[in-house]
């Protein structure tokens, strides 16, 4: 009880030091803004108030690991603590960039039950009541836009400016390029399915997954402490095995809680995905079965009644679509453990690290409601 | 005559050198995009045919600068020929991408008389049948986005790792921090203006034009010049000064073209400013007079008639707006030609520069029909 309370002070301290470091950043840019006009520094503010609400799970991540790997070994040249803290922020800025391009693209204005800085911007601009609806809309999109725009270079910036070794920075630099560029493969890849552009079968379904999520959330920050903690390049492979299937194995969850869980629970509405006509791998494996033709006919209606949304749920359930998925789960976790426990061809990772881990894994069996 | 022949020769030989390296550029791209299928590799193509069309004016200006600069000083450590081109070619990649996001939000499928990234994705969309045009229409808009998101991302990566003394990246990477800040701040200038959230007065458009295209377009290469050539200061300062006298009167210059100019020399649609209700200098100035009335009920009609389009031009030449605005880019170039000579604070430019700056001035005066 001691060591897990020790452990969330630990966490919520590396937390606030994060978030001090973003608030750095965020007013540093805002009265910078100022000179180009009120617009451009509300634009700012409104971007801090966005960040700053958020968990940072990611940079939390990065510390995290980064701690527990140097603390059991002994780098050649140890990286400044600041350092440390403003590169974990600037993979939170990564994040929210490609959480805003990926609004503007869906067209969507809420996120996590609440107006995201595009539907922030709309609520703005329709008040003033200087342009009418598609105006503002319009100038809430931009916005949209600009603002990734900014915080991608401003995510450069940082690795490109912070003090590292050389050879780290390098390996850095590297991995930026490496997470950035599948990520917007990985988003391409799910607007070319959304679009009918791109054949939904589960084997590019479950790329999509990777690439899109798994790729920023998990290999980027437990790469980045590997690399920033010098640790030995086996590690650093092992980790991001760990990593792909971790992003994988929640990525999977996501999908079946949206559509099978309790909407008491996840407060989302329960038939967005099948009325979005969202490809996953539920759908991937419902195409192969004789319920197809009927799941066809409702999916991606927007006028998705409850009693059909229902119906299609319970169909998705019986076809064994549900149980696949499910199974795909487990098999991303066993693949984890194993890659914990150092079995088959992976070096194992050291006790620190393997926690944080294992402690993620235990929250993803917490979700399966 | 032979001066102008050579001096078109080492122009030409700058420009294949920028071209060889951009196409090495996306060559590396697309074979690495490879690994993410057939689409991925598809949009780096087609954004490696728009960019290696261009004239690559950014480019060469910046190298016709630094090597104007580096034959007449003799800077403490070189920098390697290699790197020159390469941030020359990034220059590009900046434009281009700022390009891709400014076709996006304003909704152009065509620039300068062909189909843009966008249009050529859309037509690859419908002609493969799969969706219908309103999801051709996102697919390319979504390419649209995640490309210029790739090239601002390579943009920066080759700042951070060309082969620079600490002091002179340091130096450049401001230099980009504050170009991209100030482009894309004018950007929104311009989206708030034509939204009608931002009053449209004179000084506002002209710090609008200002921002959106003469800092990345002639401030941006000659700044890098000076940082790379490791000119003093104030050399700087007056280049960054000329930049923005030449900056300002081209864009006045084509705002004038666009609307008062020959359309078979300049071969756009003479009223299409006017059809968008494009906040320029002149119908800033309009506004002040007692034209307005009339020009204001049929400005930004996108169904407006050849007629009318001729009746609202002879009035934007007889309420003074055509001669102010020729006015201010008189103003401009005067600023300009001060600065060159030294007059006032400034400090002399060396003569290889001014050339090139004169050069340009003469385009300027040349493009006014």
């Amino acid at each position: 009880m001691t060591a897990v309370v020790g452990h969330n002070r630990t966490r919520a301290l590396l937390r606030n030091a994060v978030e001090r470091e973003l608030s750095e950043i965020f007013a540093a840019q805002t009265a910078a803004a100022e000179a180009y006009g009120s617009e451009f520094s509300h634009l700012w503010g409104l971007a801090a108030e966005h960040v700053l609400g958020g968990k940072l799970v990611r940079p939390v991540l990065m510390v995290e690991i980064f701690d527990a790997l140097v603390s059991e070994s002994a780098p050649e040249a140890s990286v400044e603590r600041e350092s440390i803290i403003r590169i974990a922020a600037a993979i939170e800025l990564l994040h929210y960039s490609f959480l805003l391009h990926d609004d503007v693209i869906d067209g969507d204005l809420v996120r996590r039950g609440r107006r995201n800085l595009i539907g922030a911007l709309l609520d703005d601009g329709s008040a003033r009541g200087e342009c009418d609806q598609r105006g503002a809309l319009h100038w809430a999109r931009t916005g949209g836009i600009l603002m990734g725009d900014l915080l991608l270079a401003a995510t450069h910036q940082i690795f490109a400016r912070v003090d590292l070794p050389h050879a780290v920075r390098i390996q850095m630099l590297d991995l930026l390029e490496h997470t950035i560029t599948e990520s917007i493969a990985g988003e391409q890849l799910d607007v070319g399915l959304s679009d009918g552009l791109i054949a939904p079968d589960l084997s590019t379904v479950l790329t999509m997954s990777a690439h899109k999520t798994a790729t920023y959330t998990f290999e980027l920050p437990m790469r980045a402490a590997a690399i920033l903690a010098q640790a030995p390049q086996h590690l650093e492979r092992s980790l991001t095995a760990a990593g792909y299937h971790l992003g994988l194995a929640f990525q999977l969850q996501d999908d079946l809680i949206s559509t099978f869980g309790d909407p008491e629970l996840h407060g989302k509405d329960p038939y967005s995905d099948l009325r979005e006509g969202k490809q996953t791998a539920i759908i991937s494996y419902a195409r192969m079965t004789s319920a197809w033709p009927t799941v066809e006919s409702e999916f991606g209606n927007p006028e998705l009644t409850e009693k059909m949304g229902a119906r299609l749920r319970a169909l998705l359930t019986e076809c064994g679509a549900e149980k696949f998925v499910r199974g795909l789960v487990e098999e991303q976790t066993t693949a984890l453990y194993e890659v914990l426990a150092g079995t088959g061809s992976a070096h194992s990772i050291a006790p620190g690290a393997r926690r944080v881990l294992l402690a993620l894994a235990a929250e993803l069996e917490e979700r399966r409601s």
